[in-house]
């Protein structure tokens, strides 16, 4: 299993990491099979989606947050019960298939780590499989 | 890893591909392992649910269409803001056990591919694992 | 691929899971590999979230039941349409790594099965995939 870190730099962020799950497949030398990118974080999450106009995420972060408003009366009391939510809503895992030795993200697909409660260090793992 | 192809009708539409997904499964002569159908595009997801009762899916179709509203003011310019965020509240990848080669669905469960940009000619992966 | 039975005691519940699954894969004999929880109903859930603090889970069922209430108008004559559509929004499946022979937990994430239809009897699958 590979790790990858990353530092965030605002509370809600969407960081492409296309380019080092890419190299952690790669490394692992599998034809066909399935890559896994698990976040192992409570207040994160992994999704795939558009990777060309960043208006995409701008609109997933602002729709996400009028969903699931920061400000709430939420009984967890460390402030950041919305991020759990919306980690939970997007989900810490993303399985995407490994064919002919790459990654088969469709032509506007990218790898993004999800920040709902940043700034932070955090880790990504990417683990991949053979058929 | 198979490719299937499927062409939906309306803009928001839930196709059952249960039987496509289930052929692909016999032919990769798999008795224990994983299957995982993955959409590569990002304005549509990958859901199992009811495959019963077809009020079901009216009623995920209505009530996401009002959390995530298709006329809001979105930064997007394409018009589909509300299907990229529907896309990454459901998720492009679906992954089903395979046991005792074939698909360990519920009962009641029944795999869709969810349009929500339609209607359009799409694509859907699947990519079954030996355990 | 092993079973899971759980009973739940109410209509929205949060069952943590993780020693179940631990034990499983424990079982499996697996040092590197994949292990997916699922799902097999149609009204309830698998999520990866915070196992420490409880009041975590009260603010997601809250909220949870807040974006998608009961009682509203649904077509499904079940009275359930709610739960169908919490489970289409969490998702039935839960991919985690194994590495070391264990589960690729963070520090603070617990594996929990979501019911959103209790009381019920439900059945939860746990399969392991070597690398």
């Amino acid at each position: 299993m590979k790790q990858l870190t990353l530092s965030t730099a605002s509370r809600n962020e969407y960081v492409d990491i296309t380019a080092q799950v890419r190299a952690a497949v790669k490394e692992a030398h599998i034809e066909e099979g399935l890559c896994v990118i698990y976040c192992p974080h409570t207040t994160a999450a992994i999704t795939v989606n558009e990777n060309a106009d960043p208006s995409v995420f701008r609109d997933i972060r602002e729709h996400l947050g009028a969903l699931v408003p920061e400000g709430k009366n939420y009984a967890h009391a460390e402030g950041n019960a919305d991020a759990h939510i919306k980690s939970a809503l997007f989900g810490c895992a993303q399985p995407v298939p490994v064919t002919k030795g790459a990654l088969a993200l469709g032509t506007w697909q990218g790898i993004f780590f999800c920040e709902f409660d940043g700034p932070r260090k955090r880790n990504v793992y990417v683990q991949c499989i053979k058929q």
